[in-house]
């Protein structure tokens, strides 16, 4: 029987009965993220035990060698057996074909593609190249669970390749330095999860990260001494390439520049002196187009920079130039009078045609944020929005070829389903026609960093990042949001177990921030707590280099997964749908939270960083105590009087301000809880 | 006032007021491991905000300029709070002054004291050298807690220096090969709680861990594949020397040796072919003593080491000689007879005295274990005791220095409190004249790796490591094991903080085992169980190299927080003197450790690898009723009938042995319980 994903996504509902719960319990079930394009389920399952072994066939080369040591690292992290890379008597358990070599050089839409084919005695894994061959890899390593007879794998037979050739991460080590066994380790989530992209942002008004040995002030003055040496970021390079991944590094030019200017006050417009930014936001200092001096520098910069980066594109930033330093600069204003630029977009143009001159001739393709494109704009410059599919779209048609980042921004603490429905080709894009479609490669999610630390950074990232990754691989139609969570949930445990933080960095810092070696009740509170979305942060406290990231809003993840099985509960329960069992689930789950801040009250004044959660953790407990008469209400079909429906709405509205820079996640349920005890017929 | 360390326990106990939950909570304590010699506490506290500095004045190196950043690094990992590494501008909070120099190679018996001052406005750290300036580094982070004014240290003044000069720590490995990120985090530990001497045993009869180049075959034929480079054990050395500890290596000979063979089986008594052993236990390989060509290899293959290892102690082994390749092989036997070496235990001191030569002639003092003292031995050997305090008296009676290693093998499973009282003068070495007990040098946790891999050995080694280097380096009489207990669990959070995983590593495991993502009834059932103590457990199953160590036994740690604080809770109430919320608490325990078995008995039995715990789980539920009862009757003062309390004692009987290769740790205080129900006066 072959099916399509859509089909076995319904078998993959059914095996689950809708429980999230029994996903992991479920031998027959796929746990896969991207789903791929084709699966065909078969009988019984592979069994990975003491015997297991893996041999190569076909193409080889050093770096399948090195796939298949890691392969088997992974897979003995997975289960605890060990593999102690022995050559192995006997029939291999999977085989692993390559036809042939990949491109010397990784390169944008080569064949990622991948046969895989687990019966209950062996597994075969077919691939043009050994790109697909890695692919492959990581499903399997995906279909490994643990079963009542052991360690196994379920017969299937999968062909897969991606949607989009390009997708990617960003990492912006700019602002918070990010150290190398952190992207290292967020290099091995994308290897899990097929992203084939590192987009590595290296300088900014806040450092600049990238040792230049032909500039050395760059670093000199603009990193504090956090910087990746050239010997660092070839590491990388090489760290990616044997996972499949290129680095498209980002020198983000001519505005978000301070750090440059602290060595090179010269390439400013404006007078200096000047010194790195603690501060965030979008900041006057901008290069000097106006100077042949300013292209040289960035010439000679570029091609050292393509020394350490083989990458065939090469990223240039150009975003967010409010102009003011140009605005400033009376030489600036006569330059662009004398040369007929008529304002401050036509100053950037003249300066990105140059820039863009100056990286094709170090042999790369120009890429940039959404502000380089011009009605002038080389063809083969490539946009990544960040402004939305619209600018996108335009781009498309113009000619250019672009990649999707509005929607995945993953620092802005949306939930998974937001960034997992939004597609490159929605909206403006969908319109358009089958070759303009060809030039949407994908999309990137962008990390950035003013919020995020080394030990917080996985959270952001992670696991909602997967979700991304699944919208940029399998088929469009393929945007079952339940779905999607019970993979996703599979798919975290497993990047966990191979060393992201992005579960376990939170209880280290509840015992900090609160001195407790089990503040459990911390740990409720903290469950039902998420960052407020967006860019409100900011705006709530303020916030710089300086400010200590100790607090809950960052020990906490983006998206509360007790907060969400709740929401879905109540869903079920406003809608009539709910058994007892549920209603009884509802109540336990309410009686907890309600109950939580007497035995948490004390211990949050033990610590000024906890202090602040006291009228949130009050506020937790007074609107559980709202919810559970909602819902006794609705459970005895009783309608309560109108006048505590409307004091309950009034102090839940009142409860959706954040507190101490969270958002209470309860609250919305409580509403819909209250809202629908209220309007019950009598 | 000046105190001594006895008061100041006194002061501690009574800060917490017999309550290890306070700990975290007071200000006011002192939460140090190991316990400095003399200290007086002084009024109010030093804040540690975002404005702490340090500055080193008087001598200055290039190591303590990177212990100072490390230290920063520290302090920002265990506050939250960013040092960018910044020149400080106005007055430093921490100043630290060193006098000179340490010895250019850390030798034995270096001063390591230091005097740590701190006020509530500044903190002055003074020492004669770099290494006291890091203990006291080690001591200024240990004193650092959130308090309600925020991250801060207490006011106070130490005056500290160790008991003992060597305080070591050994891992193995040997049997399982520990990667270097486990070493280095290992020696992170080490500095933590100022242990000195990192003991490095480094081949054994299963694997040959070092690489040589002069003999490429120990490690090509030797080791699997598994090996540290010359360039990384330099690098391990280095690491250390950072932190203050020297780096001593041990190859085992002449047996467990097989590793030897493997690659050069001229080297064996035996007839060979040799390969590396795969299973554990004492093998009867042995190195061939009456060849010449072995100790040309010996003495060249130590050359080859001496470059590595600049330490002045070089370890050799000599233990465990079961000599049947000797017996079996009629030329050594002839041999034998020849030169007069009446039996086995010549043959070795015949051997032992050739290497010590050899080793002489490389300008490095031998160690060896316990079998290498003869009568002849020369009097600088070193002399490691894993048979006990007795033949540690008797070598320095005999003359020669020794440490101690027995009572402090950490792999057994045994408790902190065992560990902490034995004493490398207690016993025999009581008796030692003052000049004797010079000889005796201090001790050494040893960590053989039989039973450990890289994601165990941490819960293995600490915390409990940690009350071994109080034991080296406090008074003989600081011995209150309740005090050890409590200051033990403040050092362990902050272990963990600083890297290491004896805490967090459990989690993975069970959902690694069970398949789920919070298998939280899993965890309960894993908090009242240990691994059994001693040599037990190959006994109880059959273990070899190849055998998965991803069992419950292998994924909870060493010693039962929860059990121990149940049985001083029992302990309690059996005296007559538990309050009601005693008792309370008491039976709270037992009923949700009654109600775990019904809510975890269908998901062990989803996974082949915890199904083997249902029995032990039953008996958990089944044990709780009985504690349940007891405890009922004693609060009642009922007596049972003696038919109730036989019954329950032959249950209770029952549940003594192991199952699952776990030692059930509520039977003991249930019996307690029963046994002072069934005898109180009616």
């Amino acid at each position: 029987m072959r099916v399509c994903t859509a089909l076995i996504l319904g078998v993959f509902l059914q095996a689950f009965g809708g429980n999230p719960e029994a996903r992991s319990q479920n031998a027959t079930s796929l746990p896969l993220m991207p789903l791929p394009l084709h699966v065909v389920q078969g009988e019984g399952q592979l069994k990975i035990d003491g015997g297991f072994s893996i041999t190569l066939e076909g193409y080889k080369d050093a770096r399948l060698e090195s796939v298949r040591k890691r392969f088997l690292s992974t897979l003995s992290r997975q289960t605890g057996i060990p593999y102690h890379n022995e050559s192995t008597s006997g029939e291999p358990t999977l085989v692993v074909k390559t036809a042939g070599a990949s491109d010397a050089l990784q390169s944008l839409g080569e064949n990622e593609s991948y046969h895989l084919e687990i019966t209950s005695t062996h597994a075969l894994l077919t691939a043009p190249n050994p790109l697909g061959a890695m692919h492959g890899l990581q499903t399997f390593l995906q279909l490994v669970s643990i079963t009542p007879e052991g360690f196994s794998a379920p017969a299937v037979t999968i062909d897969d390749e991606p949607r989009f050739p390009w997708r990617g991460l960003m990492i912006d080590s700019g602002r918070h330095f990010q150290p190398l066994d952190v992207i290292e380790r967020n290099l091995d989530g994308m290897e899990a999860v097929k992203l084939n992209v590192f987009h590595w942002h290296l300088s900014d008004d806040q450092g600049f990260r990238a040792e230049s040995k032909v500039y050395p002030l760059l670093t000199g003055k603009g990193s504090n001494g956090l910087f990746y040496t050239q010997t660092e970021m070839r590491e990388v390079v090489e760290y990616a390439r044997d996972r499949g991944i290129r680095v498209v590094p980002e020198f983000d030019m001519p505005c978000h520049t301070t750090a440059w200017f602290a060595g090179y006050p010269d390439l400013a417009s404006g007078k200096g002196p000047y010194k790195i930014e603690t501060h965030w936001g979008v900041f006057d200092p901008a290069m000097d187009p106006t100077q042949e001096s300013t292209f040289e520098f960035i010439g000679k910069f570029i091609g050292e920079m393509t020394t350490i980066f083989p990458d065939g594109y090469f990223h240039v930033g150009g975003d967010e130039c409010n102009g003011k330093e140009w605005d400033a600069n009376p030489r600036i204003k006569t330059y662009m009078r004398e040369h007929g630029l008529k304002d401050n977009a036509a100053l950037q143009s003249y300066f990105t045609t140059r820039v863009q001159k100056l990286v094709t001739a170090h042999h790369r393709i120009m890429e940039g944020w959404d502000e380089v494109l011009g009605p002038e704009t080389p063809k083969d410059v490539v946009i990544q929005s960040w402004r939305g599919p619209k600018s996108l779209a335009a781009a498309a048609r113009q000619g250019n070829r672009g990649l999707l980042s509005t929607g995945y921004y993953v620092d802005l603490n949306q939930s998974a389903a937001e960034h997992y429905l939004a597609d490159p080709l929605a909206g403006d894009g969908a319109s358009l026609t089958p070759e303009e479609k060809k030039r949407v490669l994908g999309g990137e999610a962008a990390m950035w960093s003013e919020f995020t630390t080394p030990e917080i950074i996985d959270s952001r990232v992670w696991p909602r990042t997967a979700a991304i990754a699944e919208r940029l691989w399998s088929p469009q139609d393929v945007r079952d949001v339940n779905s999607m969570y019970m993979r996703m949930a599979a798919v975290s445990n497993k990047l966990e177990a191979y060393g992201l933080k992005h579960q376990s960095f939170t209880r280290p810092m509840l015992q900090r921030m609160s001195g407790q070696a089990d503040p459990k009740y911390l740990a409720v509170l903290g469950g039902l707590v998420q960052p407020p979305v967006g860019y409100q942060r900011g705006s709530l406290k303020e916030y710089d280099w300086h400010t200590p990231l100790n607090h809950l809003v960052d020990a906490v993840p983006p998206e509360s997964e007790t907060a969400r099985k709740f929401n879905n509960l109540v869903n079920a329960i406003v809608a009539g749908k709910a058994s007892p069992e549920q209603f009884q689930k509802a109540k336990e789950s309410l009686t907890a939270w309600r109950d939580n801040d007497a035995k948490l009250e004390s211990s949050l004044k033990m610590s000024d960083i906890t202090a602040e959660l006291v009228p949130l953790s009050q506020s937790v407990s007074q609107i559980a105590t709202i919810g559970l008469r909602a819902l006794d209400d609705l459970q005895n079909h009783r309608a309560p009087d109108a006048a505590t429906t409307q004091n309950d709405t009034q102090v839940l509205k009142a409860a959706e301000k954040p507190q101490a820079v969270l958002r209470n996640m309860i609250v919305a349920p409580v509403e819909m809880l209250v809202q629908a005890a209220g309007t019950q017929k009598p």
